[in-house]
């Protein structure tokens, strides 16, 4: 727990250096905000750009197709689309996600708000109401409560700062007696029995037992919710001038289908031969009803997806691959391996055309110790989205795949028609490509990097005495500025000096900034904040002496000497080199 | 009307051109299609990526801070931020969208079809039924009819395959006699006085005169259309589950707005100092009537918009600065001036309170001979945005801006009542800044970059004989592949050869292509239909002699022989040159 406190402290820190510093902020909030929605800002926008950039540049452009990378089955070809985020509404229908994108959702009957079934009492724990009942009457999860302090209950509930301000729909607070009655009915009938702290609560929020069954309290009033319901997460609008069924569109809960459908087209334009993938970064829409945990959990994030097609029979190699290279991925952006998981979905866990999916999973620290976050999901999807895109909906009976049918016996929804198997003409063979799908979140690769990179030290400052220090402890590729050029003081020719340096680092694309303002203690740290890897500083010896500057590295506070015209390459041997 | 013609051909051979080699695709193709959505294929996105970079780099990355750039009154600042593309409802009501973003819309009482009030024309006259009808009874626009051949027309709206197939909706088809009495009173009481081809349509339109005054026919079906109403371009969704005006939300139309609402985040955070400039790139929705024109005028569509924030007092010089800068832009990827041009808004056309804006177009081969298209648009906008989204939608009156009142007298729309003042601390000045916005269109710039480049010429193949081709003159910046590597055979150690420098040049970050397949002038054709820009060949004298290789330029076809590891410098040299 004290653990646990901790780790959220740290969150809070990361969360409010993420807005000082122009990383994240909350968008629209100079109207109070909007849940589910973020922005980002000058340092966060050169971030992202650079987790999209690293990306596109090691899966797609410097991706070799002349030969088996290591641990590849065979060589392969990699090439992206990038597709609109409004399409065709049948594409949803068919790929199920009109009929089975749902969370179940659970309304409370007093208060009227909206959860997420499976949130519910997660969110409870998290109360103001559950935290005071708690602490006034003894109750706490994970524990069999042997004896119940009715008594305490019963004040509580009765309490006006307690439970009549924080919990008004609470049946224990509407109507104690009558509640409490069928508690202690309970007791009774199985004296000696511990009561779980859910049972309990399920208890305290149902006033008629008789009639409803006991109740789950509502997170936030304590009122009683009604039973979970199906609930679409797709973002719902109308193309053209009408708003009716007819025009009904979706925004993309996900960027994968744009690639399915344009299998066809990227196999017919672009010579392509099987196996090959197709990459594709764009936002998408999930209308989550509890959007939470800072960037993680949002309504609009952004996706980087392949598809990969290949033949049935090697799709299980080609998956084992894809789930190892996408791990190492992480790691070799500076994600610490203690911290980053490979979960393999159990078989029960798994669609039964899937031969495996595999989630990498990182430990943010608004996490409970030793629980994880996805990062990135790599399944192995069989031939289930191009069946789907050219037969219909599909659905699994009997271990096999079949179209869906309605009352009628007609498919419940048509796929195109179209054909979208592959010809093979070396080997005359023709197939459905199977598919291998790592699916990655931009948004949440780039909070994991923001949370791994967050470090804080004690340094001395230029006076000696020990000063704390945060550090961005970036990866170079990933740091929105690379370098940054420091007149020690603003006179006596170091300024041009350093303008002369920076400039040269500019025109070679190196980011760079130029600061003159501030003691070069607290520059050195304003860069650390940002995670800046580089500093380099112009002295009396570069301009009296040698022309020799120093170099400082943010993470060792290592300082070595060279010449100024050897920085410009010193810096990109070092980028090329990480 | 016979160079439109060549116009349009040539039109339609690039949108062939950019399917058939992977650039642009129509969304959910296998669906039927979705008007006004467009993906982009393998190749596009590449080429889209490349302007996206080009725009980015030069207007922020590459941008030096320290000095005034030529033309600019000041040294200046610029940084970027990337914002949500669902905003706070409130962002859409304070800027004026709400109210204002709209079009004027006609629907079809018969076909019930929607067109844009400003399009109708030019749409009828591109329908069928007119140009069977101008065929038939000698109409035509722009011309004065002295002549109306009544029983020509008769016998068009009375013929299966005509006037009652063609335009069932049009009054003269539905009630020929009374409808050609009204046209026969007119010419009555008016003799000698020709009358013009959309007079003539609206009496063929009009079955009841009296009643109705003269009708505007549907471009469809020839039905009558309503008169014009404001139809909102903005698309609609809700945030979280309910569906109700609480919680109804919007697409954003353009994405200034993100960068305006984070103007005090942005000043706070990232220690610019005005004048600076913020930039984004970001997809922006807008529900259009009518998209057409390929990709020009689609429903989602990205921008490249820069806010520009300065003292009041030089707001004119940054307006004349970045107006003269951006169109500068254009030309140096490639453009020919000839057809670009920049289009002063003339002074009626402005807000009051703006000291001007400027068109940068571009002459779409769409488009007839002489009429141009807009890339991007430049305009001084006062301090209209932040004063918006402080105080409230605000209005022209008197000469002024103020907030706009509903009929209590109370604001119609509040802003958000933050300050988004800035302080001058070295002049010791409070002030609102101004705002120069170019605004520029991502996939409309993409798209002048293809028209650009499209070129057909003749070139001798292996025998010989001449052969038409078709070459893509990117600019080198622009070109999906900048180099394609060649060995003249697929033997004698010359695959060997190629494939080392094919990998040479991906290891240095230079989009290189390897082909072997098919005759050495068939693989020239392919790399100039996808534009790149050289082609190095490895032949016998390469692997036998002396490790020299052949550089082919696709706009002067030169081939000069160079040593093979000099080819990546030379390629470096070539790309960072233009």
């Amino acid at each position: 727990m004290s653990k646990d406190k901790d780790r959220s402290a740290q969150m809070d820190k990361i969360v409010a250096l993420c807005k000082r510093k122009g990383f994240i902020f909350q968008n629209s909030e100079i109207y109070g905000g909007q849940n589910g929605f973020w922005d980002y800002g000058p340092l966060g926008v050169e971030l992202k750009r650079n987790v999209r950039e690293a990306w596109w540049q090691d899966m797609v452009n410097m991706h070799d197709p002349l030969d088996a990378p290591e641990g590849a089955p065979d060589k392969f070809q990699m090439t992206g689309v990038e597709t609109s985020i409004i399409m065709h509404p049948q594409v949803w229908k068919a790929s199920g996600h009109f009929d089975l994108f749902s969370d179940m959702m659970q309304t409370c009957r007093q208060c009227k708000k909206l959860f997420r079934a499976d949130h519910v009492w997660e969110m409870i724990e998290e109360s103001e109401w559950f935290q005071s009942l708690a602490k006034e009457c003894g109750v706490a999860f994970g524990t069999q409560l042997a004896t119940i302090d009715s008594a305490a209950i019963l004040q509580w509930a009765k309490a006006k700062k307690q439970g009549r301000r924080l919990a008004p729909g609470l049946a224990v607070v509407r109507n104690p007696e009558v509640t409490l009655s069928w508690l202690a009915e309970h007791q009774q009938s199985q004296p000696n029995q511990p009561l779980s702290a859910v049972d309990l609560l399920r208890y305290l929020a149902t006033e008629q037992k008789n009639q409803t069954g006991l109740q789950t309290p509502c997170p936030n009033c304590g009122g009683d919710l009604t039973e979970p319901r199906h609930f679409n997460l797709m973002f719902e609008t109308h193309t053209g001038a009408l708003q009716s069924d007819d025009n009904k569109a979706f925004l993309r809960p996900e960027t994968a289908q744009g690639i399915f459908v344009n299998f066809k087209n990227v196999v017919d334009s672009s010579r392509v031969k099987i196996p090959f993938g197709v990459a594709q970064i764009g936002k998408s829409f999930r209308n989550e009803i509890t959007p939470r945990n800072f960037t993680f959990r949002s309504r609009e994030f952004e996706q980087m997806e392949i598809e990969f097609f290949c033949h049935p029979d090697t799709s299980p190699q080609w998956y084992k691959y894809w789930r190892d290279r996408r791990f190492a991925w992480y790691t070799s952006l500076g994600i610490g391996n203690e911290r980053l998981t490979l979960r393999d979905h159990d078989a029960d866990e798994l669609s039964h055309y899937s031969v495996g999916t595999a989630d990498i999973e990182y430990q943010f620290p608004f996490m409970a110790e030793g629980e994880f976050g996805e990062l990135e999901g790599i399944a192995h999807r069989g031939d289930f989205d191009l069946r789907s895109h050219m037969e219909g909906k599909l659905q699994a009976k009997d271990g096999k795949l079949e179209v869906q049918l309605d009352e009628h016996g007609q498919p419940k929804w048509r796929g195109s028609g179209k054909d979208l198997t592959y010809f093979d003409d070396q080997a005359k063979e023709r197939f459905t490509p199977h598919v291998i799908e790592p699916s990655a979140g931009a948004d949440r690769a780039t909070l994991a990097f923001i949370c791994e990179a967050y470090y804080e030290d004690e340094q001395p400052d230029d006076k000696g005495n020990m000063q704390s220090r945060t550090v961005m402890r970036f990866h170079p590729r990933l740091a929105p500025i690379k370098v940054a050029v420091l007149p020690l003081i603003k006179k006596a020719g170091m300024p041009e000096k350093a303008k002369e340096l920076f400039r040269n680092l500019k025109s070679a694309g190196i980011a760079a900034q130029y600061d003159e303002q501030s003691a070069i203690g607290r520059r050195y740290r304003r860069q650390d904040e940002i995670g800046t890897p580089w500093c380099v500083t112009i002295d009396g010896q570069t301009v009296e002496e040698d022309n020799t500057v120093t170099l400082r590295d943010r993470d060792s506070l290592e300082q070595v000497r060279l010449p100024m015209d050897e920085v410009v390459n010193e810096i990109s041997n070092r980028l090329r080199s990480t």
